[in-house]
């Protein structure tokens, strides 16, 4: 397989610890989201993706976009460890959290719509890191209520296995510290995060070990 | 079952044509997300959905909130019809389309954001329907690209049964409608919208057909 990312992209980053934690390793392509006017742009990769959109997973049978979509695949392919709990619930559970992270907080944040706010609407820079931090943290308020409530909560986000959950969790708060978020007010995310940057997998898988890393 | 909705909201909508689909016919509560300063803030519905966002799904076992994670828990404790293929690259297909709506074009332009540009920004309101516009044209011009040339393509965005994708697709082009988006340009989402809307569960599920439609 192969896998088309770039280090610093939260989704990419989700799928390349899904990938390390399954023991799977795809060839990476680097697709650099700032140089030449953003890579994902050109007509090569838009044919791979028109979405321009980073990661995508290209299989023997052909491409998949969307970080999550490539997780389920990853868990339906190669089902040891498993990411996901045994029970309906648990695994909706699991997956409204990583939802949470994927559709709430990452896509209103991410840098395509950050040019955008800066450049086509003229948003100061002040301005610009207001706008993503109120949306952060509204999204991990959330997370630190859910997660700290919840009946099944271990050492990670459910139970005491990394869940897609946990993948989601860990890219979102690397780019909350890029952007000076306070993490103080999260202790059940950042108790969460110390016990996955213990695991080779979530290392591994981190932008500074990227060979695309800058 | 218990469904907490709003009639205009599109992840609300997915949900309700979902459970359609699927006979399943959870008791509505309604969550209006403007009145009252958005019913979604107050503290009854944030202990049960502390992201404050609609739908949420109570079961016997609890709430689940985030629309596609109510979507699965339904496909897996309901699973006829099926609302997925059979065969996992056809599966991750299928996520990804809906995953390109729901994480891609939906949460840039829904309420809460576009109250955001308009209130704490000021953007005016040509800038912020020019926004809307951007960023619902940029996806569907994807998703056009994608369907228009995928091999297992029929009545519906994967074969001819409806899916998790026409489920997300109906909402969204609703929606691309309320903000006048052309939709010309898409012929391949539009057929496939005109097959959907011929299904009673999807008419059923329309913001027109509920009861707190106003």
């Amino acid at each position: 397989m192969e896998l088309y990312t770039y280090f610093r992209s939260s989704a990419a980053y989700r799928v390349r610890i899904a990938c390390a934690l399954k023991g799977v390793s795809p060839t990476p392509h680097f697709v650099h989201l700032l140089n030449h006017g953003g890579e994902q742009k050109q007509a090569e990769y838009s044919k791979i993706n028109p979405n321009q959109t980073v990661p995508t997973l290209v299989t023997e049978e052909g491409a998949i976009t969307q970080s999550l979509a490539i997780l389920e695949y990853l868990e339906e392919r190669y089902p040891n460890p498993p990411l996901l709990p045994v029970h309906s619930h648990d695994r909706a559970f699991v997956r409204s959290i990583a939802l949470t992270i994927a559709c709430d907080i990452h896509p209103i944040n991410n840098l395509r719509v950050l040019q955008y706010l800066t450049g086509t609407l003229g948003i100061a820079e002040d301005a610009k890191n207001t706008w993503y931090q109120h949306w952060v943290m509204h999204g991990l308020n959330a997370l630190e209520s859910q997660l700290a409530n919840h009946p099944a909560s271990g050492d990670f986000c459910h139970g005491d296995q990394p869940t897609f959950a946990d993948i989601c969790l860990i890219p979102q708060l690397y780019n909350a510290r890029r952007f000076k978020v306070d993490l103080s007010a999260y202790p059940t995310l950042t108790r969460i995060e110390s016990n996955c940057l213990a695991i080779s997998a979530f290392i591994e898988a981190s932008p500074e070990k990227q060979p695309d890393y800058q």
